[in-house]
């Protein structure tokens, strides 16, 4: 962290600065420029009290220089990541397969749901999706899920969702929109709490989720930065809790064919430089095209993803909600198909991938070594 | 609204969705092309159950012609709107006078607050707004709000405001985050209940926020079209509720050197096109620079607001959060005296705006009594 | 299209413009409803004096059904898409192989060209490419190309990396910026001209563009919608041309942490739903971090680009210009390497991709023959 | 600027790059921690060689502290702004007067101009805009303006306008598209050359303008931030040309009810803290919607613009292109005295405005003479 003095700030309003943060237990170090000066803060900048620092006299701007997550961040070094493994029921994510989650948009009765199941099974998947209380941009489309009208209903639509999921062996992983109904997901047996889009910044929501011992999905908001986004992420991580996985949906952009935009430079970013989570790929809602889910789910495990998020329906023509981009069975037998080989060359390729980030150093070494042959000759 | 025939659907198809709108009440027409066939839909479309419609075989696309917000929406004619008055407290926003709220970004102390109320009071705002549980976009920040602890520091902390805006007649303005709290924020004897930017979309608290009898500020989120907008709004007042105040806060755009973008074009829209709720400007939020919200408050006032709303601080150097947005004492008095003179001057050029919105209806009179005149001659 | 009249219109009014309509050679329908009146348009659209018709008397708007752009559109159904071969020199894009095109940002000297050529030629790449006179945002980095100062320099300029990929057998591709300029880069052998993201909506250089022989690499804007951009992409093909390359190099989004966010979803549109054309993608630009080029480079691949283009340099750290994100020789072979296999993965996997866009009709064919069995059970 | 040394970077390095700093005439500082090194350079930074630097062993990235652009920023303070004024003809801009500027979107006839000019200047308008080749994001809009075809045409389409602003003593502005028109314009009299949306960022005709007498107004690109739009701006500026206006017309957002997004903020920025040049808001292609440009010009102009462009038409209903934007005479006149109205407001509340963003300065002092009074109470 630098703190940014302002122009006119005096000598003594900078030694007050420093002495606050030697009293903090920081470390300093100084730069003292014609018009600026800047004092840089050394040591663990999660603890420094931001707000106290910002308000002492002449003190301009802090600028951030290093992360300000930790929990969520990449451990390891480019070349050699650790990725943190979390699991789903029995089923692994982050680690050595590919995950295919996949459901309908939502649960519309046991029939559906059991149907459902059966295809996500016979389709080589691994987990069920399906809401049970739905999101809906108009509050007159008719249907916000089985278990929008109380507690009881909630009870019930989660029930239904569990039991397909048990009955096909298939981790369930369902979306809450209230944090006041965390304990009833915990008690119905769901696996995984899925955090939806328009509630990627709902504070209250993340919070009462510190505690939870289900893993979360924790998809990103439209509007967030890649680390601002972490950022959010962290939140939920500030207590210790570890098994949460990221999931790009896709965020806003000028682009209005696609119903969002698929941010496949952030999957690489997650999964190559920014963390150590697993990262879920969701091009369901990222394109809100069906025949579109197929080539840019495989981009985005080809940029890093290893789990896989989405929609599909017995037949997603009759589906209540969403129905336009849920997969059919045959094109959801395709794509799971499909993502595990573009999986294993995924994996294949980072042997040559990985390395190749560390060549930098090289090059510098050699530059150092022999200037005259790598510098630029002067045309 | 319109539907949208796939090329290959049937008349069988066609037909089966007449007699489906049929049944549900709603008249229909066609248009039969070469291609596409479209089937129009009259009647009050609020009550058009979308996804049944959407489920029929052949249907590709439902097309909206009309605006799917009912009770948002604009009532009057666009050269004579009629403005919904809602009160908060005393305070009556959307009618004759500008109503200006202000106050720290967070309650701080007693003492603060206190502070905070009579500054507002002294420099002629109207209501008082203080935060008691507060947004963080960062976990580290150290300062959530003195109510974020539990269910008794939210208690205390609303009591402290509430304490305020009755010492100096200031009905207050509170943020909620958690849908659990609104009957605490009730009975604290809070006067309006404010929605932030990050839970513009949050179903859960919209839904909770139909019964309440207080009125609401529902922010716009940052990235929410006009109409959109407007979509989640009426969620809250579908049931009836009518005392929801619309409020541009910034949105997201290439601009980086604002924390946000304010939206003029939408305040324009909203007040003189698209609904008759108050709405409100908050410059704080949408510059995130304290010496810019002056210029853009009055910005938004010209372009239609009728609320405004600031963060103002006794001193803001020691604000707890949001500091560098706050107004000093002495910008917050101008600041005020700046906007009843720029509303009174808005008001006083609405006389000669609203009656030049309905000019183009002349013209075509004109056009259709004398083509000669007015049509392009083609050079 | 539609032609959505005004709510006020007269009978008379729509009767004048379907009689206009007809007029110029056009096919009509109309959908009369309770407050609006919509009259269809059938025909070649792109014939279609839009101003004119929408000054007539009582026309609110013209509403696009169909698709604006028609040379650059997909010929060939979903299931069995048309693909447009275009050559640049003697190098086939669209066609069976994935094209790699590579090469530093800048030509900086006949020393940097040469090297530079030498590197892509062994690192597997088909086509060479360098910019003689660049963009740059400030006009203060001191180096804007070899060609920058005048004609003469251009020449100069141009003739470096012409003979460099005459050298080692690498068409060329080479940026413009000024339409004054085309014939001296014709002139100059220059294989392939580009258009860069700035130019993308350059009236006068598309315009002019027109009538090259040249293959023309037309760069998406950063703020142009999927199908926005392919309207400028037509108006260069409009008086016939056809060799036109689509490329994708990132565009504005909230993600701050790449320099632009490569739009996967729209490069699959490109392939299998709006274009024929080759749609390249450029990673480079995409991110501007030189190690998340290859994961994005692969994702756009497994979208659908069928060419690819990167920027590389013999030593990037010692690059003129955009140093920070081109590749190292080590990470170029890797990259190409990596490239072809996961191109020869999308090919096969397009066998089972293509025929399952088509299984939505076969579901309605069976919904409608067993309505009983796909119909949903109403709970 | 800050040279960010590499975590790896050695302590030779760091000199280095120091001693290349001296060599090149600046002072530098230091700020060693204990994981980052970074070096401060003082002086005049934009004589400083980016590349040169940026390519140093051990230099990771120049992080700017202070702005990239020195001729098209603010001189004197924040509370006593220095204004440069920019004549158009014998207009001046930037000056005590607002500037309105008004006229077709393009010229379509000499008797169409003529009746435009005597619209203009009957309204109150001082200048006269229409533009003699167009641009159309659909290539079959089917009208490009008069002299799209050839030179000849566009000489004889910029006699039409200026004939016309010469009978009416209106000062002409017309935009050009490719730097090879230059001389024409200025040989056909024309008084400011206008650059467009599309060309904000067009390298080639913003060099070339470098040395044209003719005062300039330079549009924001819809993608540019407000800083980086000030760089392209100081492209122009970088010779020595001094009369160049801003101008503000709508950027990108998540906002698609209104055609472009106003930002305000920026226009405050660049009057009150970034710049001394004119700014011009053009809120017809602001918004897109006729009705709107009355609320959101007064809006831009109570947000600092001193300089107001709009459609207007005798009859836009007629307007061969974009009329649905157009004012009517009778709204133009309305917005003309509106306009002046609101600039007079505008003036006089600066005299309270400025005077108050100084007003930090005094807290400083006094929190420092009394701190008991000032900071925080630990509540």
């Amino acid at each position: 962290m630098l703190v940014k003095m302002r122009r006119e700030a005096t000598r003594d309003e900078v030694a007050a600065v420093e002495k606050k943060l030697h009293g903090l237990g920081f470390k300093t170090g100084k730069l003292v420029g014609e018009e600026i000066t800047l004092v840089g803060v050394y040591g663990d900048i999660s603890l420094l009290p931001v707000g106290e620092i910002a308000e002492l006299a002449g003190v301009e701007q802090l600028i951030p220089i290093s992360r300000a997550y930790k929990r969520a961040a990449q451990k390891g070094t480019p070349e050699q990541p650790i990725y943190q493994a979390v699991s789903i029921g029995k089923v692994v994510c982050g680690g050595d397969d590919l995950v295919f989650i996949a459901g309908p948009c939502s649960v519309e009765s046991e029939k559906q749901i059991m149907e459902a199941a059966r295809l996500v099974k016979d389709a080589g998947g691994q987990c069920l999706r399906g809401g049970v209380v739905k999101y809906r941009s108009s509050p007159y489309s008719g249907w916000e899920g089985l278990g929008s009208s109380d507690t009881e209903s909630l009870k019930k639509g989660l029930a239904l969702i569990v039991k397909a999921g048990r009955e096909f062996g298939l981790p369930t992983v369902v979306e809450i929109l209230d944090p006041g109904d965390v304990k009833v997901y915990e008690d119905a047996g769901v696996d995984c709490i899925q955090i939806g889009e328009p509630n990627s910044k709902n504070q209250a929501l993340l919070n009462r989720l510190r505690t939870t011992p289900l893993p979360v999905i924790h998809k990103r908001g439209n509007s967030l930065d890649t680390e601002a986004y972490l950022l959010w992420v962290e939140r939920i991580m500030t207590g210790g809790k570890e098994n949460v996985i990221l999931c790009e949906r896709g965020i806003m952009s000028p682009n209005r064919y696609t119903r969002n935009t698929i941010d496949v430079g952030s999957v690489a970013a997650f999964r190559y430089q920014l963390s150590g989570l697993p990262v879920a790929v969701d091009a369901s809602h990222g394109t809100g095209v069906r025949d579109l889910v197929h080539p840019t789910t495989l981009a985005g495990i080809m940029a890093g993803a290893s789990v896989v998020l989405v929609e599909a329906h017995p037949n997603p023509l009759v589906a209540k909600s969403d129905g336009f981009q849920g997969l059919f069975p045959e094109q959801l037998r395709a794509l799971v198909h499909a993502a595990r080989e573009t999986w294993r060359l995924r994996r294949k390729l980072d042997e040559t991938y990985l390395p190749s980030v560390a060549i930098e150093k090289d090059y510098l070494a050699r530059m150092e070594a022999d200037k005259a042959r790598f510098f630029r000759s002067k045309s």
